[in-house]
């Protein structure tokens, strides 16, 4: 049975997300829909890019993921199909498939080519369900789509090595539910520069030495409770997507903060990392 | 297989989605179960209307609607199940079922009429779940609901012409999560007044000219980049429910606001069109 | 067919549900995974109870609950899987099964035990899941675990009763999507000591005597509408899970505000009932 997942902006109380389901379960009562998100942020190709590259590895090759975010069709974004990695994406060429598939070589990529489609405010109902539903139901990309070679191959910010590969300047890219702060330094990158050397990663006025694997890592369970560090206090991480995250253990946004809020860090601020 | 769809103004968080979806797979394993919204503002039936209304029609016919919005029966507010246009609704006779079908004439309305009924503070789950796995499986209204003729008809303000049909005087009936701000001024509506003659729409003190089809139209791709209108910039279009609505093209209520931060419109509040 | 539910506090927005839903399928392409809620307070484990304890039980028998809150393994909180009243939970030894289940004893307790398990920062997915379709396969707990007998039993602070027996002495455990208050006592606790005699129910300077079985019970529809109490009175009912619960009626926490706000009660503040 096919999977169709999908994320979009669109947000959880409109009636958009009703018809995309309604419209799909219409033409394929059997398919499994999947809810990724609803709540990127609007038009904001980045944190969608961020949710749905931690996201899609864990399904079954042979998804199809609608990309719901900033969908209209312009001159500039075209719709297209891209098949890499086992799945299909339906998106609009805006720069969203290059920041989810980084450095993977896309199969296949068509502009999708659909007789009579509507020219409508709804692109994700009018032209990403009719296809997804084409390619569940087992069809072709080449019924729907014509050849492309322009697919825009927007890229996250790398992390820059300056100092003679003794220094790592990374950036913010994505605060999560509990405030935890991602940087674009991941495992590998760090690991290869780091050549087993000591550190100091430094967030605002915030300096860390350890990296952990685990939040509850920076807790020492040999000391008695009132002795241990614990619920409010600052880790880092290589979180489970294998980035270096900054973390308040058990923090919640809502009433103490997270570590966005206590470091001052948002999206696109820096962090580095010097290597002593 | 049937498809039951939840539209409530119970939010995410609580038990109240999990106690329906979990009662409803007890009775019915195969049944599909959609959400449309759970975050209908509460006891809003004017919101709970506006997103069934445009959420509905997708569905197969045979779809049954739970309208899980001030449900508590009352002398006043009779548990009924209106089959209209294919579609069952099962909800309190408390008006939102006149602004859901508008003009449309019910096949069949019954009042609920199941023997020995809870009388709870939970109605949706003592009463509309069971009514919704009975008539899922196949059964007739016949046998859980009498014949029923006070169907309370409760209409959205329609707009009002005047200067002898050289104006039209609309109002607000939904912001949705972009910020946008839908009229209750329809496409068809504005179209035999307009009898083809330019316009001024006014806004509090914004006027606009044009009525576009898709948020992009303002854009002239021509231009470069700099120089064209584009994230930011206000316009009106027909969304894809066929409402007259004000948008902020690429607008983020949580960042910069949308049209009806930008306006300064809510709910009910006034947009006029002038024909010259 | 299996069912697995999901009550976590991972937010709508992230990655992490998606992550499980599409792992589960690509085990168990024919199981039906249920959200019951993501939007618990992070790390809270008394909401997650609160929420969890009154929705399990409507789902059928054999049902696999995943509770992703505080999930992190530590010396102290291990990984474990607790049969109960036919359902079965996979959670942290946290406390939060003893706030589930309450009275009722546990027919199986191990702790969790699979060969190679990952010790990452996300053992909702690399342990809960594998186990979680291990028993919604059919298969048993002895294969994935090994008896335990350490299960932390934190309850939800039980009203004291004072004044010999004149008195009770509660407290707020809940606040719901509509900001109403819900209290720790029960009905049946409430009606052992009440002994059928008057009472006068106290929160802050709010004095009230009588306890309701649905919210619209505070209408006397004799009477013509604008002379009623109605949208904006407080009152006291047993709720759908049967816990004393203040409310206002057709509240709206974003405009006019909740009981919660009205009557400015959080978490554990007290509430007292006086009998006369």
């Amino acid at each position: 049975m096919a999977i169709i997942t999908l994320t979009t902006d669109f947000g959880l109380k409109d009636h958009f997300v009703g018809i995309l389901k309604g419209t799909i379960y219409k033409e394929l009562p059997d398919v499994k829909i999947v809810d990724i998100s609803h709540n990127v942020g609007p038009f904001n190709i980045q944190e969608c890019a961020y949710i749905l590259e931690n996201a899609y590895k864990s399904f079954p090759e042979g998804t199809v993921h609608i990309v719901g975010v900033d969908a209209e069709p312009t001159p500039e974004n075209q719709h297209i199909i891209v098949y890499v990695d086992g799945h299909y994406f339906i998106t609009a060429n805006n720069g969203v498939i290059g920041l989810i598939i980084s450095e993977k070589k896309p199969e296949k990529v068509v502009q999708i080519n659909i007789p009579n489609p509507l020219h409508g405010s709804f692109p994700v109902m009018d032209v990403f369900v009719q296809v997804a539903c084409h390619i569940a139901r087992g069809g072709t990309l080449e019924v729907v789509g014509r050849p492309f070679d322009q697919l825009k191959d927007l890229r996250e910010s790398a992390p820059t090595v300056t100092d003679n590969g003794n220094k790592i300047i990374g950036s913010v890219i994505y605060i999560d539910n509990y405030g935890n702060v991602v940087t674009n330094i991941q495992r590998n990158f760090f690991e290869a520069y780091r050549k087993g050397r000591d550190f100091e990663l430094t967030a605002r006025n915030t300096k860390l030495h350890r990296i952990h694997n685990k939040y509850s890592d920076i807790i020492n369970f040999d000391l008695e409770k009132n002795k241990r560090k614990g619920a409010g206090d600052l880790l880092a991480l290589f979180n489970s997507a294998n980035y270096i995250e900054l973390a308040i253990y058990k923090s919640d946004l809502n009433t103490v903060g997270g570590a966005s809020t206590l470091l001052g860090l948002d999206y696109r601020d820096t962090v580095t990392v010097n290597f002593i």
